[in-house]
């Protein structure tokens, strides 16, 4: 069957709240999603309503969705097949959150934010302007927040991922992928939101391109399959590959150090070109960072990915 | 001018050791390499051997090459521009080095090593058997080792990566990249060596496909730059895009250990088809590790991506 899933939404982890539909095996459903701060941003907003953003709405989750037959030890197999946008999206600083949040940095560096950028989106990109560069980033649609209910009862906040997935913010979750998901209750309970049209690996400043959608994906169910935590199978994505990229290796003994000397490092790239926390925004948004090795003792590398081709300018690396 | 440079070699970083060649800016170089162990380990090793290696032998680097007028304050922009290997390279797994030396398993599982793998090299693949599947890995090859002197006096280990770049083993210092070298000491003193024919993001269980190769190479000078640490430029490598991967997201409030978590995942999904050390090699050469999100407070997230078309058969996911 198909369906059409409204969004009535929740944001707390909570194996009690009714289920908003009841859905078969194969059967494939098209997921209203709110963005993540639940309206609180708009195509209008400016920097300053970030501040008056009541954390409390954050991570409207569309569901929960039950899947009939669906028993603690199965798993759902979700098969991403469309997404559609509403042509914006968002990307934002807010202060004390993000991956250097508590960087302290003088004037004229200052990554704290709030900072917002306002995406106009069309059927490929997303476009917005940093600094005096126009930016064009393809777009490969994902939910960052995915998840059945947890096998434990409480009302959990939506903002770790664990076991059930949640809000894992891998950005590989687009069409193509097929997802498994651990069943740890009676109809699995899946919810869905928090969508995101594009995201460097990493996710820095902590918010992507952020958007509502309409997410269609075809439900399975696993009999008896014993998993215990998500994975997934992904094929490549050709949005989110680039032709040629900057590259800066953080080195280090401690791997999040690493990272954060990586992605500072771009920041300071960009930083001739746009003040630093629309770098860092930028970064969040089409920067990398992949772990280029863990065994060179006692030095680590994760190396931060810079697109070039977002920009209509060369940018000099130098 | 063009000039071929043998396979003099040092293993140290060690600012006094004398020229073995003098180049100029804009001059291209073909450099033999030996690989990682020194000729150790040969096409007719066995793991056995591993357990002799001496590894005061380790790292053996060509060079060091003079730039003539290189300054410190300078760099040198070295073009990856030719490799080429001798149809051989080989994977091991050492005895207390690599990413999962310090974990504990019991019997079946064994992930110490001593463990070894050769592989048959074409122009275009490393071919090797794991278990009962043939693995066939498509090769972009890079120096695991780049680097010029150090700044300050000593003789000091190869095995960390450093300021000077050096033990980077990021595997897009390949066929069409620039990468970017500090010069800290007059003349530069450039040095390169343990070469790899393929690896993952990771290089996991600490080798990767390491074979002695002559690489060619465009040197530049690039006067008064202050660069401070190594960066780079790289292109897309078509032979690093694999059309569909199996991703295991490792979840963890500490990065390291979600990183381990993530290759665990992968090494249990391949442990169906091969023994626990074999896998833990194909991941080492194959998986990418790459940091998903470092914002979801605690949990953060490396997945490990491994491709599926590296085997003639159909690998079962769950």
């Amino acid at each position: 069957m198909q369906y059409t899933i409204h969004a009535i939404t929740h944001n707390k982890w909570d194996n009690t709240i009714p289920p908003i539909m009841t859905i078969s095996d194969g059967d494939v459903i098209t997921v209203e999603t709110k963005e993540a701060s639940d309206g609180q941003v708009t195509p209008s907003s400016t920097e300053k309503d970030l501040l008056k953003i009541d954390f409390s709405k954050i991570h409207p989750l569309t569901g929960p969705i039950e899947v009939k037959g669906a028993e603690p030890g199965d798993a759902l197999e979700i098969e991403f097949l469309e997404f559609k946008h509403k042509g914006w999206g968002w990307t934002g600083v807010l202060p004390g959150f993000g991956f250097l949040a508590d960087e302290q940095y003088t004037a004229p560096i200052d990554l704290q934010g709030p900072a917002l950028k306002i995406w106009k989106v069309d059927e490929k990109y997303a476009y917005a302007k940093f600094g005096d560069l126009n930016v064009k980033v393809p777009i490969y649609p994902f939910p960052g927040v995915i998840g059945t209910a947890l096998p434990y009862r409480g009302k959990l906040s939506t903002i770790p991922p664990r076991e059930n997935g949640g809000n894992m913010d891998i950005k590989h979750l687009t069409i193509g992928t097929k997802l498994y998901l651990p069943v740890f209750v009676k109809g699995a309970l899946l919810s869905i939101g928090d969508t995101h049209l594009a995201q460097g690996d990493g996710e820095v400043c902590g918010t992507a391109i952020e958007a509502p959608m309409e997410v269609t994906m075809k439900v399975r169910l696993i009999k008896n399959i014993g998993l215990t935590q998500p994975l997934f199978v992904a094929k490549k994505v050709k949005e989110m590959e680039y032709e040629e990229y900057i590259a800066y290796p953080g080195i280090d003994p401690n791997l999040w150090n690493a990272a954060k000397k990586a992605i500072k490092g771009i920041i300071s790239i960009l930083s001739k070109y746009m003040t630093p926390v629309e770098a860092y925004i930028l970064a969040s948004v089409t920067v990398n960072l992949r772990v280029s090795e863990v065994v060179d003792v006692p030095n680590w590398i994760v190396t931060a990915y810079l697109p070039k081709s977002v920009f209509d300018t060369n940018i000099d690396v130098l």
